[in-house]
């Protein structure tokens, strides 16, 4: 039998999962006392909801779960292999939640300010940092469509990632109507749009000489590539953008945000316009947000608005903003500078003969009173040999029961 | 789109969420006190795996997952419909510990003493409390075969279980070994061993007579039958067991493990022992526990010994006991009482404009710094109606920005 956990998945250690579950600790009482409510929604959905998601590329890459029984046996004699699967791992927790949202309702408040803490799939191709068995961190509010909901979800999920000691990071907004009254703006027609987008969204690998020679090749006009080569030369300020973008209100929204969202940074971090956030979902229609480590690569939070989504179970309009933690990779990194957990209780054994397990359990009882986690043990032949190996595991102490009353720590306080 | 989660699974509204929060935080911080050590792994694993592990019934109710791209076009192509599939859902997590164990042995204290408190998934006919995705609460000790793993075992889930104030309840334990030496006393042949245990394991639901007429029906000799009834109708003492059971070794480590249990519980609860204690899975091969309400049917918290499954990842015999409690049990009956959680912070929302969000964000980080879960809603148009909503939604007070410095809170303390 294999040993080891499926690919792109993981086993965590004991010194893993305790930095796991600090760090999720700390992300939901942050989130608790923002005064979010956390929900819990089932890993596996039904097959026909997360076909119709709109999760865009993820939909590629879903784990299907086969039909069982009678119903499994028919779709194989029909020949019906595209219908082998009733199920599926969801790919994130957004369609969930608004499935959830649809189904309860009116045993929610309005707005309902939600938490979801929990795991997602995706069979991607295993690479490094990204994982086919991955934990999300996300809050999303539904039922308003204030600017207020985008100043408290950045305000929330910045104030966890202070909390966790990350490091210096920025956060990126921009507004999907303000791109595309931006690209309007420069001449891209609207059955244009989503393909120059894609290409924009490659400028942090393919910089503005990639982006443009792509756009001339998709023969975007070059009147179009000039303005567009403009936005990218200069960095595309909001002045810039405004300039171009022909939707005041959307524009007036986006620098309400932005300097709200400054004030209450108090210069802990940087909330900056972005126009090249594209971020793929199919279902953002508003506001975009991601947050980036100044230090280390790659995003470690986004979100936006998907006003649209909730609907599709609704039948009704409902409008809803969210913004997710990667929480792999704010492990990653903080596993990589080997945090250390504030304030974990110490560790110690208790080392007893096979008779003596009442009085050895009483002991350890005693020290659990004292604050001090404790476990018995069987006294081994080879003490000195066992003893080492007890602080290799991180045990901080041991005692002999019957040798003294208080345990001997391996290193002074 | 269908807004009903897949058939038996179960979306949780956030006052169920809390609880089964705090329920899972309670177990987790009992087992860490007690010296026992949390891990993490995945909740897919290798069919392979899955189905070389002894699983019995548990296999014909997995849920497995379809391979993807050409793996699964060329066994579609070869008609190989026996393998479609290449991961699984998890029944339980005591496969995807011994895998663990295997894999990082190294790395581990010995013996290594255990907490996973994660979801596992059987494809179960939907009835009344049983899940197709449910949490399970394990602490297992690998690598010891002395009794105090067994002591430990009792002791640590018991003390969860009272801090739970879950009722009063019964530790029954048993040993594989006692009963098969009990049944080869009363004459029953080698080979009819599992199938009368089948028989014995319904005594609950058939009663003696229903017991011993499956057992004449299999062909057990009259002479056997009468010393199998004679063992039902006096509730089959301890000493009855002794008398029969040419297992002294055996006999003797599970009356010691009673007396030292007992002692332990101090009068908060029996340990009693049940030689009808027979629990389904093939892997066992000692003690047998469970632990039963004495108020609400059905176990709460089961376990034993299973020397041998290590033993398939490693090529050498690690022995190792676990106990899990079944989470999904408790968490219906708190919920069913109106468990209250203990030390709830209290929530208020904060009323602003919506042009007044910084001063909002401010003031409810004030309340925060208090102790109080706060977050910032507009201020609607019928301020009565979004009170009275708050309130149902537990909401516990409120503060309109601008018009005083507390919340007004809806109940006195």
């Amino acid at each position: 039998m294999k040993a080891t956990p499926v690919k792109g998945t993981a086993d965590y250690l004991p010194r893993q999962t305790l930095l796991r579950d600090y760090l999720q600790g700390v992300i939901l009482d942050t989130y608790r006392a923002a005064g979010f409510e956390r929900i819990l929604t089932p890993a596996i959905e039904d097959m026909e909801n997360l076909e119709k998601s709109e999760g865009g590329d993820n939909l590629n890459l879903m784990f299907k779960i086969m039909k069982r029984g009678d119903k499994l046996d028919a779709a194989l004699a029909a020949g019906d292999y595209k219908n082998l699967a009733d199920l599926g791992l969801r790919y994130d927790l957004t369609l969930p939640l608004s499935r959830f949202y649809a189904g309860n309702r009116q045993k929610l408040g309005s707005p309902f300010k939600c938490i979801q803490i929990d795991k997602a799939y995706r069979a991607e191709r295993p690479q490094k940092g990204r994982m086919r068995e991955f934990v999300q961190c996300d809050i999303d509010i539904l039922g308003s469509d204030s600017p207020l909901c985008e100043l408290e979800l950045i305000h929330t999920t910045a104030a966890a990632l202070l909390k966790l000691e990350i490091g210096s990071f920025t956060v990126k907004v921009n507004d999907r109507r303000v791109l595309k009254g931006v690209l309007r703006g420069a001449g891209v027609p609207e059955e244009m749009m989503d393909t120059v987008c894609v290409s924009l969204d490659k400028w942090d690998k393919i910089g503005s000489d990639g982006v443009l020679a792509e756009l001339s090749e998709k023969q975007l006009s070059p009147e179009s590539c000039e303005k567009i080569g403009a936005l990218l030369s200069g960095g595309c300020t909001l002045e810039q953008a405004e300039a171009l973008c022909g939707e005041p209100e959307a524009m007036a929204r986006l620098k309400g945000i932005l300097a709200d969202a400054n004030a209450l940074a108090e210069g802990r971090y940087d909330v900056v316009f972005d126009l090249l956030l594209i971020r793929g979902q199919g279902y953002y229609t508003g506001t975009v947000f991601e947050i980036q480590s100044n230090q280390y690569r790659g995003s470690i939070a986004g979100g936006g608005r998907y006003d649209g989504l909730i609907g599709k179970f609704t039948g009704e309009n409902v409008p809803a903003v969210g913004f997710s933690i990667g929480f792999e990779r704010i492990f990653q990194i903080l596993e990589s500078q080997g945090f250390a957990i504030p304030g974990k209780r110490r560790r110690a054994a208790v080392l007893c003969g096979e008779d003596e397990g009442i009085d050895a359990i009483r002991c350890a009882e005693r020290l659990r009173r004292q604050g001090i986690d404790a476990g018995v043990y069987q006294r081994p032949k080879k003490l000195g040999k066992f003893l080492g190996k007890l602080e290799e595991q991180g045990f901080d102490g041991f005692l002999i029961l019957g040798e003294s009353e208080e345990p001997k720590w391996f290193t002074k306080e």
